[in-house]
């Protein structure tokens, strides 16, 4: 408090300076004359805004934004922008941190109790604002805020995206029309000191470290003491709460061998010696499901037992000694333990010192840290069969083996079956394993190429979920980004068809590979065999500077292997996929 | 019950024979596991299941289908379907009668407490169904039924179409995914003939007919007898409620003159000679503005005073008398009345026998009943200017011109102000003057050539929404729709411009006149100059069985006569549009 100069600003740009402060260089949305006057804020600063072509695609691309940048936010008018409930819900289910930004009426347009356009106007009467959309996002979201008092403005948005860090998911901030532009004042330093204080305390309590953690700790050596094979299935909540190379250090502190949720793929670099792949029960590859079924403690860490990351309910947990940790609970082989932070927790973990037996260590060395690692291992050359036609199977062998530095944005179906098995770096996996919202991939590959601009992005997705948000092309266009779009045309809904088959899951064909001509933007192909596929990716993964649309044709029925596998094995039971 | 024999059907087959009794003949919808039981049901039933590319677009669909039709049924997988929640926001604000079907996991799922994809499963570890989508669609509905329990299944179906056809408001009813098929017994002919009568008495009871009735319409003739110049304004209810013949015969009776308001614009045949137009308030043609503002009583029926409607609170309400008649309440020059229904009192003001004086007669004679009509009398020839580029005006001018019994489908912003002088015939508009979701015009249109085949569409759309829900043409194509589609491409949001300028009011140009050629279907043009748009618009008209985009290349700030009028008026103070 040495300086107390006072910075002259506005609610809106407070807003906006908050979330650049947080990494925040893009904000997705549709504008609306209740939010006009903060999208001419945005376009006055540093922030870029993106125009999408809707609203439902600006929450996916937040959302996919927010999972590589740390935050990530999507910006609407009022009543009409629910539209992006469902991206909303899934961004909660899935644990992104998103930033949700509605205009709103003013308060004086409220207080005359008028019927006005985009509001159900069901509180009118009462001469009071609508409360739809925030019961609705509520939800969706683990804070709000309808900024009404420009005077609590400040503190309203500290807490909020306080909530959406703590959390990582989503918030809502309402802004009516007249607020936006609200003058506001703030001491100049002192206040940002006491900002950034609040935050780089947010995950470190002195009561958490001290007295709690120490009794979890030695619960949990005990027990790796008397275990050989301890083995770690880790999932999404490692990489929302950036994680990663604190439960590297852990593994390898102890040669602890790691698979990963689907949700979780990339956890850490998959690269790594000690990263097997991804389980999932029935739908894992056998050296994933032997490793991780034969473990004599299972460390889960950071993942949530949904039906399509157990392989629908076939993941084995049967094991001696459990250590289940996620965000929200914390249990040891049946005992829980509380007031205790997960981010705490896995940098503790990192920084641990257990004692293991010789046995243990002996163990552990000989069977968790094979060259190269597992899944290395299993990435081979491909070499194209003259005339072949191309298969789901030999598509996906492609892809893998052409594959290097790229992030990877599927949609759900076999797109996100099939890409389970790729070898990726660490954080480049952009998927809706749990929610499942078809449509997510298109939009996701578009906004990730906006997050992480010198890396490239591989879009996967189906003919079905890509006819839902195929128009986000026209986003990448309008901002020259370039993402590789592989397009699986297998004529339909492909996962339903082995549940129930009907003309429902068929898909009315697109000549895909035209879409550059119609967005004047872009380079299209279509493929049928092995050498065509093949060439369009090496060609497409070269050159950069354009979007690139590589259309597959396959056959209604042709599934990937991981889906194969997993269909074969549920020809007993009735399991739903989707 | 003369007749005890048994009809064996299921829940879902009831449901769908009463869609069916009630004229539906299509349902839109997407598949997904929790609904297929239900979509194949669909499938082997007499109504057709359309695929639509998304939940969002079969929500407008359904909404569309239902305005013409009397009812609508949008369908949905649980949880990712609330994408559809805008529309049913639309069809609640607007008063379309819209079912909304959901599946939803089995009951034996919900009970295991296991964590589903689709789900939030914030209710899952009381080992209960999910409730966040009956929540949130219990916004947007009047009635909601969770199938969950097959005994309960008859009545419950029964209870919410009945409140949907009642409230002209959209329900829910939700079948977990095990309920579809499960059997139910009906008494053969017993139930039919009680569930028909039910629903013939729908709109009336003896109750309001006799007693209530008569003090109501004793206080209108008074009313009317001291006035001169009484004027019907009309709005959407008298469509919804199926009463523009009733409304007809009254105004005919009385040689009273109407106008509409935009969202209830061909609340009667325009061709009428009674028929002035569209009342908007600055926005309105002149001839409009004159008969309802000079006239001494103002009968309302039927329609809301929101912003749009009243275009932007300029319209002049101050009337000596005032009639003030909706669905939900009766005002009569400020005295309510109640316990009346809605179409009993249109229907009893058809019957009616009102003593006016001779005077009153005269005047009304003599002013309200030009030949041609008003409405007629501005329909002009259009003659193209050789060589002239098309501008707004003139675009609307030959639209106008060549119109004959076309249904127009139309989009928010300058589509649906441009539109509002078309001269259309009884219930062959479709807008969303109120909630103004951009993006409708074009899945109604789709929905709308599948309601009325006989009758030919034409989908008015700015280039911002159509880009929103421009996948819908894929619908048309699969089903050899042929609406024709007029792309207003303006460049941008151009209804936002005068409000706010900035980049974001900027849309990323599409070739969209190559749509045809990514579908393999319809026909495209694009068109700039007069003689271009008439040849190409005639040609459309002219031929069916395909459908035609034609994209009309216009300056950024080119609006239409109505929107200028207004701009110029509203120039002095600020006003919302979008």
């Amino acid at each position: 408090m040495t300086d107390k100069s006072i910075i002259e600003t506005n609610v809106g740009n407070y807003l906006l300076d908050a979330l650049y402060g947080h990494g925040v260089e893009h904000i997705f949305g549709i504008p609306g004359d209740y939010i006009l006057q903060f999208d001419k804020l945005i376009e006055e600063h540093q922030i870029n805004y993106v125009n999408t072509t809707r609203e439902s695609t600006a929450g996916y691309m937040a959302d996919a934004y927010a999972r590589l940048k740390g935050l990530g936010v999507a910006c609407i008018t009022y009543g009409v922008g629910i539209s992006i409930t469902n991206a909303l819900s899934q961004a909660y289910a899935e644990s992104s941190p998103l930033v949700l930004i509605s205009g709103a009426p003013s308060l004086s347009d409220c207080s005359k109790g008028q019927i006005l356009h985009h509001l159900l106007n069901k509180h009118s009467i009462f001469h009071q604002m609508d409360t739809t959309q925030l019961e609705i996002f509520s939800h969706f979201t683990v804070d709000q805020a309808v900024l009404t008092s420009p005077e609590e403005a400040k503190s309203q948005i500290d807490r909020v995206l306080w909530n959406c860090l703590k959390h990582k998911k989503p918030v809502y901030i309402e802004i009516p029309r007249d607020i936006a532009t609200a003058p506001l004042a703030l001491p100049l330093f002192a206040e940002n000191e006491e900002y950034l204080d609040e935050f780089s305390a947010e995950n470190s309590t002195p009561l958490s470290r001290a007295i709690a953690m120490e009794p979890l700790l030695k619960h949990i050596e005990r027990i790796l003491q008397k275990c050989q094979k301890p083995v770690i299935w880790a999932g999404h909540e490692i990489l929302r709460y950036r994680l990663s190379s604190s439960l590297q250090a852990f593994a390898s502190k102890y040669s602890m061998p790691i698979a990963s949720t689907l949700l979780g793929k990339t956890v850490i670099d998959e690269n790594h010696p000690l990263f097997y792949g991804v389980y999932q029960g029935k739908m894992s590859q056998p050296e994933v499901a032997n490793m991780i079924e034969n473990g004599d403690c299972l460390l889960m860490l950071g993942g949530i037992l949904s039906d399509v990351d157990t392989g629908i309910f076939t993941a084995k947990l049967n094991h001696r000694h459990k250590i289940f940790v996620t965000a929200s609970e914390i249990i040891i082989d049946g005992q829980s333990y509380h007031g205790i932070n997960f981010v705490d927790f896995i940098q503790a973990l990192a920084e641990s010192n257990f004692k293991l037996t010789t046995n243990t260590r002996t163990t552990l060395a000989a069977t968790a840290a094979p060259e190269p690692s597992p899944a290395i291992n299993r990435k081979k050359k491909f070499n194209p069969v003259d005339g072949a036609r191309l298969t789901s199977a030999r598509l996906f062998e492609c892809i893998s083996a052409l594959l290097t530095d790229e992030i990877v944005a599927v949609d759900f179906g076999d797109s996100l079956f099939g890409s389970s098995r790729f070898v990726l770096k660490e954080n480049s996996f952009l998927s809706c394993a749990y929610f499942a919202s078809l449509g997510f991939g298109t939009p996701a590959a578009v906004a990730a190429q906006l997050a992480a601009p010198e890396r490239r992005i591989v879009g996967i997705v189906g003919d079905g979920a890509f006819q839902m948000t195929a128009t986000e092309l026209s986003t990448a266009a309008r901002y020259g980004l370039d993402p590789i779009f592989i397009i699986l045309n297998n004529h339909g809904y492909g996962t339903e068809r082995p549940l129930l088959e009907g003309d429902f899951n068929d898909i009315h064909n697109w000549n895909y590979s035209l879409l550059p001509q119609l967005l004047n933007s872009g380079i299209g192909v279509k493929v049928s065999t092995e050498y065509a596929f093949e060439d369009a990716f090496k060609t497409a993964l070269f050159q950069r500077g354009n979007f690139y649309i590589i259309e597959v044709d396959l056959e209604k029925t042709d599934f990937s292997p991981a889906l194969e596998q997993f269909l074969s094995f549920a020809s007993q039971k009735k399991v739903p996929l989707d």
